[in-house]
């Protein structure tokens, strides 16, 4: 959790490397890597970026204490000369990103790496651990929040995260993505994430009857009285003693804001007639909040049907995204550069077509439309390429060459910003409401079409033609 | 990471029941709480309980400090009364758990707290995350291990987890479990988890070519050369180049020992091709390591078509037990205390039968057939029943009750053990080494019934009579 001793969380090979690098002389060659994943989870149209401000407090606290390189020392691999340069590491690069909550696609960087070898090796692993696990969240949050067509949605997972960032940071990113709050404390005093919660089926029990646990708490909380209602019977004791409390309590105050939360059986049917009778008991402006194992199918299916549910608190499907739980992101050498500070191309090849990388140093052009600024495609460019606005621009799919397409009223937005220069923290982190709005409004851009749960359309990222060309002689060059 | 900093990590309702409890004037009432799970995940035979020794260290360092106050006090929630309660809050109560590494069934307690009641809610969350991870992870790698009859699995995952507690507690639990070890640095520098790795396809793509990366690294790690052999072909250079490495810098040395690692393409193919040209060449003891979205059915399958392979290594479908990546684990009210200190149990109804709890103080007695060794059931009991081994003990199901069986030549052993009393800890943590021998031989003891990964035997958690009698009455009571 405290960035500070995260420096020993990186997979143990790119120490083995890292030495290597030094013992052959290339610890100075400068090496340019990208981020980049293959598949959008639960074959979505879009994923969402979210985990940079992490990797900025990871890189601005890097650095091995006494105990980390005594600890090294031990294992009788390392050379003195590496331990002393690890003693005295720092970053020195530089590093690209597209800001947190930038809807992002197959195959582009979402973060580029400019380093020597061995800094650009260590910092591998947790790159990639905190881009995946909060792109992996916010991006199922979004489709919660999107299945709840305009109900706040309330990230509730804590209890069943993969751990304590799980949960804390698992509930930031599913904030940047649209949910309204959280129900964990930690989030809202780290990150400014509003937390909110009333009461657990413990609360009930703990009193002599249902009636009176809830006269209680509304005495309490006459305010933010929402009330639990399933422990016993929702709809023979639950609800009728909600009433009863609000009518004894709140009613007397003049408050009409009020709640009842539903936690198990057939949320659609109970829902439905919570709202009948809480409606004739003249509380119309009582909320229900259904919670118990949601998520976006359940919640587009309970709504299809006419459930009456005014918010939703989602928990273990949203924190661990059950239904995928693992967001692919890879850390792939693009380029390295010659003494000269030429940039030289790397691909990857693969016997599979579609794990072979995309070669260079690159930026990241996404193209919207002038006329109703919706993103029409991204652009994988050579990093010098420059695209005139006022000139047409034909792109083309890189794999059926013959696809192409002419853009004419159009504007592009360079999606990778930089984040460190030469070690130094060049980016101003926006605060999370500037992140959530962001995210929200780039969502906004994008078409209903992208934003399908099931056969999205599959949203273009094609290559400029000079960096498909340089793929291409490096794949001839390959594969000779 | 540092649980000195989380104990603001419980949900929000923890805090308004809490505050609720202080102005009801029942902050003193103890409470019983239960923590256990319904389903065994991937449909197993068993789970294994791992995480407490970091719930030990978040209730040793349990503590609400000054800004964690001035940032609840700003919530306009809570009463300047319970915001000094909190200021000076403490664990005062009693913890009684399973010890790290046990097998353990659905429906019985994993750990019970005893604690007045606004201490027993606010350590809820944490306790429940902890476990639920930690047990959720060492019952996935457990069936790995089990599929890899024998052969070292070394935990890979760290890229891929969900947040930097995942990896490093993930792969904590996954070395109890039975793995070998880890790729990740700091969860051997924290917890003695023995780390290792050599090379990425970066290593290789920085060199003009394969060979020399390969011989260079062999050079720098005779004894410790592990080569990846898929960066561009496997077949046609990944392994000839090893070879030669093997051949050029080693064999002078006399070194038998090295190894390969296929990432990609068809495992079990390459495998048998690469182990015909390893021994064709003269080495026999070179091992195959093979990973690549592995887990236990791919290595199952595998090794049933005869895969030359050594040693996997599993990443993100271990680290975030991706086929299931919930373990359920619920924290439910089992009783409470009169203000003479007697016991009151407490039980949850639920429309879904399942979800009806245990109620009372329990005690988990384990019964093992006193001749082979082997676990035959455990029995639920209230907590001050004794089993008298000397006397057959019948014991029954508790929902088909006519289904009898009577043991004789049996011992007992108590799972829960007490871990904290009074707020202090009275448990001596065992290392690592001591905890996953315990596991392993602890797994030795379940039938191989128990163990199959499909329809596995259903291992009977029974309750005594006097505690089936108690839950009867409650039902009855409670359905009125």
């Amino acid at each position: 959790m405290k960035t500070d001793s995260l420096s020993m969380l990186c997979d143990f090979y790119e120490l083995t490397m890292g030495n290597g690098y030094l013992q052959s002389g290339m610890d100075k060659q400068i090496t340019y890597f990208d981020v980049f994943f293959r598949r959008i989870p639960d074959d979505g149209g879009f994923a969402i970026a979210a985990g940079l401000e992490q990797v900025v407090d990871y890189i601005q606290s890097l650095h091995f204490n006494d105990e980390d390189i005594s600890f090294l020392r031990g294992k009788g691999l390392f050379s003195e000369e590496f331990l002393s340069y690890l003693r005295a590491f720092r970053f020195t690069g530089d590093i690209y990103a597209v800001p947190e909550g930038t809807p992002v696609f197959p195959g582009e960087p979402i973060l580029t790496v400019r380093a020597p070898a061995i800094e650009a090796q260590i910092i591998e692993t947790f790159i990639l651990l905190t881009l995946n696990h909060q792109s992996l969240i916010a991006t199922k949050a979004n489709r919660i929040v999107r299945a709840a067509q305009g109900r706040p949605v309330a990230e509730f997972g804590s209890r069943r995260a993969q751990g304590a960032d799980g949960a804390v940071l698992g509930a930031r990113a599913s904030y940047i993505a649209g949910c309204s709050g959280t129900a964990c404390t930690l989030t809202d005093e780290r990150f400014g994430v509003p937390a909110s919660g009333t009461m657990a089926h413990s609360w009930v029990q703990m009193f002599e009857d249902e009636y009176t646990a809830f006269h209680t708490y509304c005495e309490i909380y006459p305010e933010h009285a929402t009330l639990l209602v399933d422990t016993y019977n929702t709809l023979k004791s639950g609800i009728p003693n909600a009433i009863r409390a609000f009518n004894d309590v709140l009613r007397p105050r003049g408050i009409t804001n009020c709640a009842i939360r539903i936690d198990s059986g057939d949320i659609t049917y109970l829902s439905k007639k919570a709202r009948q009778m809480l409606d004739a008991a003249g509380w119309t402006d009582c909320k229900i909040v259904a919670s118990n194992s949601l998520d976006e199918n359940i919640i587009r299916d309970i709504l299809m049907q006419g459930a009456c549910i005014d918010s939703f608190g989602v928990g273990e499907r949203l924190i661990t995204s059950k239904s995928e739980p693992v967001f692919g992101g890879v850390y792939k050498l693009a380029a390295i550069e010659d003494v000269q500070g030429h940039i030289i191309p790397k691909i990857k090849i693969s016997e599979n077509t579609t794990k072979i990388t995309n070669p260079h140093f690159k930026k990241v052009m996404r193209i919207y439309s002038k006329d109703s600024g919706q993103a029409l495609a991204d652009l994988l460019c050579v990093h010098d390429e420059e695209i005139d606005v006022d000139r047409p621009l034909e792109i083309f799919d890189p794999d059926y060459i013959w696809k192409r397409k002419t853009f004419t009223d159009y504007t592009v937005r360079e999606l990778l910003v930089p984040v460190f220069r030469a070690g130094k923290l060049v980016y101003q982190l926006p605060d999370i409401e500037t992140i959530r709005s962001y995210c929200l409004d780039q969502i906004d851009h994008l078409w209903d079409e992208v934003k399908r749960f099931e056969n999205p359309h599959r949203y273009y990222v094609d290559l400029s033609q000079k960096l498909w060309d340089i793929k291409q002689s490096l794949l001839k060059e390959q594969s000779k």
